[in-house]
């Protein structure tokens, strides 16, 4: 048996600390909250923990020579691989009770232990590749994970989160207004062409032609959003595409889906994953759809940026900008 | 304090033998398995038990200086009791995660303390009748538990029971024809008269008229129902009712709702609390609609009995009859 | 060829009249309007006119040598008699738009004219009943082209009616009071027992017991019924069965289906078969459903009646009563 | 008065031969055809021929001393210019029977008159201008109008044509199989920029970067869709779009909207506005969603091409290919 090399213990290493985000993200939640499915396209957290681990156990163990923990799971636990095997419903998910979260656990330190096995002597070829896969597979679920209770969660008629709020920031000197990024457009490239990981939509990296363009250089606030709410925005067809004017206005849409006001104080608060929350005027806006976003950018005078000149813009900006977090802010 | 009379001692008995029941019923099961709803039709079981300990405390309780568990659970206990208060949605029960089991259990053991002095102190009066309602209540929703989580389970791609199976019956000699049980009509009188408890609809006792009917001396079998299948039954469109004929083919019904066959072995099965077992050919048939049985009974050259039919001619058979304890036999 | 005997030139007179009244209720209507299915309960006038029509031609004449006017009718205007064969999808009549409807006014006369021999030669055996269920079956039809051309006029953004308004009444004395028609109850008979025609279902004639009762001496008018809206009937859940509860709140329910509240002028309007028309107070409630009747009898101290209150009831004061004539009132 | 200039007779003879031939689509269908609306995406005929009409109305002549023909009109016929006022919900344009098609035709005409006048004076300013959009809008309608009329009629359960079948094209050669036109790609420009009519998402003409490419020299044929199919393509998920797997499972897709396999004859058919015909195997593949083409491109090695792709390549070849036109082919 080859002896471990540095590499294969950093995958080992970054398979631990990526599976042990999926732990401190369940931990808060009762078995309960992690059974819910609370719309078709969300999934019941304990789907995603155990669904994370099956394309470990499907992917890489079984060209191990490895013994599956449930011989249901595979049609259980598959989302959308239709070629390695059927699976269930996809909103009939929050219907299966069993297993239980306990076996479910029980479940991940079984593949654990395999995957463990299987790091150790295989760490940097096909499997290698895989692991890496799986770990940012799972990374995207882990995103997902949050997303998800938070819908769950905020449907409850007296709904309460299941995070601690972060600290109050240090009082900072008032939020500058947001500038502009001049770009100035030209043949680039986009695409991934490094020799890290990708997913594979993300090449071939390939030429594009961008006109002159500007992005703004910081995330629209929430402050910001509320003044086109009280402009009207929500009222102005013109500022609409015609599929998201019939949307808003069959849906009885008036703000973000977090957002609430409350009448009685005249407040605006927002749902969050540590409960409601006075609306934070200097957060960047969140949990907008598409047609609210194009319908701002609209009143604002500006519009959406391309997925070239997203991509383009941010990677060269990205030495100055402090990227975001989600998930640390979220469970750290 | 007035001492305990038997009488009291009598009903702070029933209650608690009445609230073990629950418990039996819960007991099998996970906190997720109580925590779906898989139709709204459907509640979840920990949601029975909080709602059927809500009635305790909204009915008798808070008219007994009593300070409620938790200010919320008035909202989201009450079923459909529109006169003292707004409740949350019916179809939404399963996305309420919180208050979990566990808590849901603190609830009970608080109301059940609770009602112990109010029953020591008051057990003949108003109090004295209404717990006697509630426990008829709950017994009612014990009935619904059981149906309910039927259902829940058999949703599962790969259903499971929960309850042990009933050891098999002594080998008893074959199961003889139906016969008829004759009756002579003329004026007879139904609803409750006597001095013990019934629900409100049961009364007034009234008289009515019958013609000469006849009643078969024991339910239908599975295996009487089968030939029906058999014999094309679900393929005849003169034996259904307009209504049940479009169901039926609306919805692709071939057989009762748990009845599945086995293309396999050729056998049918049916899914039981017990998980799915060989159908019982001399089972009573269980879990028909209204428009399978109706057309069943043509089908028989029969017909459903009336309301009436029915109270009169079980009344006077129940003697002779054995009658079914549904629920003994669910968890005994 | 026999000499046509008294009989037959009668039910002969019989046929041509009713027939002629489908035409006195078509008449005002363009193609366009006889054309629209307003949702899946409402039939297209043309597809009354054709259904009653291929009654005939399918249960009597078939039987004639008769040789059908169309292959493709038999289809597309049975409604619901399986045994003689499949049907087009009744929520889909609206999308038939050929045969149009000179097509469907040839088809009545060809009928007409095969008809008028058959009658001539066979008045008074099998197809003489059969010609009168046809017409009792039309009439049926008539009734249903006046309520489902109502519901489909009314569907318009800019409603009109199509026939002419009823002259004002002669100025009467002020309307009574409703009284109480008092009933001893005891055994009585319902159902129909003479030599008459029937319908299957009011057959057979058989006992009943009925408790003493009261029916209300004339129906309830519209002014009675504004009383309960006024009163907030639509407001008190206790007023209301537990499933009209939750229609009227789903649907949004204020007041009657045809019934208008004009908030410029604070009138009350009626869409009728003239068009929208102030409400009179003194006229017969009219388009309630079940479950409104059933709240206003209860808002009022009263209940509805059982079908065999009502049918005895009714078959005794129909000497005092003015009976009403629906379609006489409509059409001429 | 001016005297008429070319230009404004030239632009009144466009408006006039336009018009005509709406004439031309309506002429064949009865007037039960025009009122039909089979699909909330489907718009009646009639409606059609009004809302076009309408437009000319509204955004010309209001503004030259002109009387509406019918004040209702502005609601009932505004298709979704909110700027211009509110209007009728979409799916139920089919419920509005009145009009009917006779007025219409009226209304029609009077606007035509009127047109006829503010063309001879105002033929080259903004009414100018507006009249090109108009003329070019009511050319979209008309292509509409065949494309849901189709759909009307093949609703019917016995589906006719309205339109008279192409007469067979002269034994051609057999059909050449499809060669790829192959274009260099690099920098070009797509929008419009010449000085005729263009609607305002066709500019502004812009820079693009195309990378090399390739397009079929003529469009896919049905013959070759069928061996799609005949291959098994409806039932291989990795051909198809993750949504449209799932829509062509979820409605039971095999094959093209239009296309009906005859089992008794083992040939498959197509309903075309001149009715049922033989499926053409060398006639171009039509009415395929977007799913489908981009399955059938997968199928065979290819890909659809970009919106920049299409539009630069037809722009090069279009004076070698024969340009179809769709709506003279159906109606002349």
């Amino acid at each position: 048996m080859p002896h471990s090399s540095p590499l294969k213990a950093e995958q080992s290493d970054a398979y631990a600390k990526m599976r042990r985000i999926s732990a401190l993200i369940s931990g808060p939640l009762s078995a309960e909250d992690q059974q819910v499915q609370s719309m078709a396209d969300v999934s019941p957290t304990k789907w995603h923990l155990a669904h994370t681990t099956w394309f470990f156990e499907r992917f890489i163990l079984s060209a191990h020579g490895y013994t599956p923990f449930d011989a249901d799971f595979g049609f259980l636990f598959n989302s959308y691989y239709h070629t390695v095997g059927t699976m269930h419903a996809r909103p009939r998910r929050g219907l299966v009770s069993r297993p239980g979260l306990d076996r479910i656990w029980a479940y991940r330190e079984y593949v654990d232990d395999a995957m463990c096995h299987v790091l150790r002597a295989a760490g940097s070829g096909e499997a290698g590749f895989l692991t890496r896969l799986g770990i940012n597979h799972e990374q995207q679920h882990q995103e997902l994970m949050l997303m998800d209770i938070k819908h769950v969660l905020s449907c409850h008629p007296f709904p309460t989160g299941a995070y601690p709020k972060h600290p109050a920031q240090p009082a900072a000197q008032p939020l500058q207004e947001a500038g502009w990024w001049c770009f100035d457009g030209g043949m680039t490239e986009i695409g991934y062409s490094g020799n890290g990981f990708c997913f594979d939509h993300e090449t071939p990296r390939h030429a594009t032609y961008l006109h002159p363009f500007r992005l703004a250089s910081r995330p629209v606030r929430n402050g910001e959003y509320l003044r086109f709410i009280e402009a009207g925005g929500y009222e102005q067809v013109g500022l609409w595409l015609s599929d998201g004017w019939a949307r808003i206005k069959a849906e009885a849409w008036t703000a973000p889906l977090y957002w609430r006001y409350d009448s009685d104080t005249g407040d605006w608060m927002e749902f969050t994953l540590s409960g409601v929350q006075p609306l934070e005027a200097d957060a960047p806006l969140r949990h907008v759809s598409y047609y609210e976003a194009d319908a701002y950018a609209r009143w604002a005078g500006a519009r959406l940026p391309t997925e070239a000149e997203w991509e383009h813009g941010i990677a060269r900006k990205r030495r100055e900008a402090a990227p975001g977090h989600f998930l640390d802010d979220a469970v750290t």
